[in-house]
């Protein structure tokens, strides 16, 4: 028997993955839950129909998204990671051994608990005893907050469905307040390859620029994702995210990473042209 | 109706694209070569099943494989590329002003003239005076010269198939010879990501680092192929790819891109630690 799994690039696109076996599928509260396994990726994650993590490339995405701006913020101690109910955000934070505390705020239980089953060997960070889980909606969380974390990680889905209150200036000006004066917030940022995408791209950075002093966008090559060419934004009250970089402290924290490393960081920054023009649009 | 088109990344993951019409098939006595056109990639050139390029996305490529060696070298005038019979490099390389002679050495007249009737923006850049196109096979033609060329560009698609023997040793030792004794050979060299074509990736590099002093790999977002991570090789008897980049120069030409800038040179040389990792194990 043959069975394949298609994520919906756009329309007229779309990535297939051969399956090995459906391991788990379940309607939670908020969405529709699938783990399915693969040999070219290993087990996946799906959320309403979209892909959302494979074992094979999570690395790439919770490498980036992490470890750039910690090794430009100079001591980050109390982190907020919206979204990352399925571990690969903090399994990269706990790392560190200066971070003291951070607040997961995951709006789906069952999310967590799927992932803690499943993909054990990426959920299984959620146990350090600095983590704290809320499971409550990331855009209420945000607004009672002031002062408080050093970086804040948006790893939210996609901007369509339940996460579609994360992409509003509201909320990243509720983010800004959050963070003390030195702080970073880094999101997802899609891609800017696909015509809807890199539209969702623009617009976020364009709400991201509105309210931040600091704002740059960053890249990586994340092959599971549409086009493969994946955004993040770095978002900053104070810290530079290339000035402010300091290499030789993040390397003698021996932290070991499969992507990651402070000789690409300038790199991840220099976009395409064609990037560079979407962005400048609305900067 | 619906019509889509599958390219196979590996035997378990597959890109579909959705498809308006069938252009063009026909059999030639290489291989078989299709045009189809779509609503998100434009017109795609299909070859034994394989997409050798999109309208949207082969700027990436062309870009990526002409303009990072011509930035480095101070004085090209002579130009072979192998492979190329869809006219994107030489478009490229027909930017130049101090470019002479360009050789190009495709097999196939049958895909040539394909690409001169169904992507004549692309093709028509072999109309220029400064292009001889040779329909011969690339390893004979390359045994015949010696000093001779400023830049060899190997636009080959795939070591399977009629294009094998551009992949070996011998082959590579010959486009030694052929260069001057600052000459610069760029290659494509496959995607770092997937197993099978890791081990290929691997293996070009190894056969190269065998044969030129100064190798270095360097990547792109090309969402297109495999894994959207395409690799390329630059390989040369003098130049070193970063030290010897002459942006202002480069800047001053005023040639007009979509993808690449001097900006980004060093950027795309700094790899991931994964893939430093894999081509390593052969240095």
């Amino acid at each position: 028997m043959e069975m394949w799994f298609s994520d919906e690039h756009t329309e007229d696109v779309k990535l297939s993955i051969r399956i090995k076996e459906q391991l788990f599928s379940a309607q939670s509260e908020f969405q529709r839950i699938d783990v399915l396994d693969s040999r070219e990726f290993g087990r996946i994650l799906v959320a309403d129909g979209d892909l959302m993590l494979t074992e094979k490339d999570e690395f790439i995405y919770h490498e980036m998204i992490t470890h750039v701006p910690m090794a430009v913020h100079p001591h980050v101690e109390d982190v907020l990671v919206i979204g990352g109910g399925d571990g690969g955000v903090v399994r990269e934070l706990i790392k560190y051994e200066e971070i003291r505390h951070i607040d997961v705020v995951e709006m789906d239980p069952l999310l967590v608990e799927v992932c803690r089953k499943y993909i054990p060997e990426i959920a299984c960070s959620l146990n350090d005893e600095r983590v704290e889980i809320f499971h409550e909606d990331g855009l209420r969380f945000i607004r009672s907050q002031t002062d408080r974390y050093d970086l804040i990680i948006i790893d939210s889905p996609n901007p369509f469905g339940p996460g579609e209150g994360l992409f509003t200036k509201e909320f990243y000006g509720n983010c800004y307040n959050a963070l003390r004066e030195d702080g970073i917030m880094v999101n997802q940022n899609e891609s800017p390859f696909y015509t809807e995408e890199a539209f969702q791209c623009q617009r976020m950075h364009k709400r991201i620029v509105e309210t931040f002093p600091i704002c740059r966008v960053y890249q990586a090559h994340l092959p599971s994702y549409p086009s493969g060419h994946w955004l993040f934004g770095f978002a900053s009250k104070k810290y530079h995210p290339l000035e402010d970089l300091n290499a030789v402290a993040w390397k003698l924290k021996g932290i070991r990473t499969r992507y990651y490393e402070p000789r690409l960081h300038a790199g991840v920054f220099a976009l395409p042209v064609y990037v560079e023009e979407l962005l400048e649009d609305v900067e």
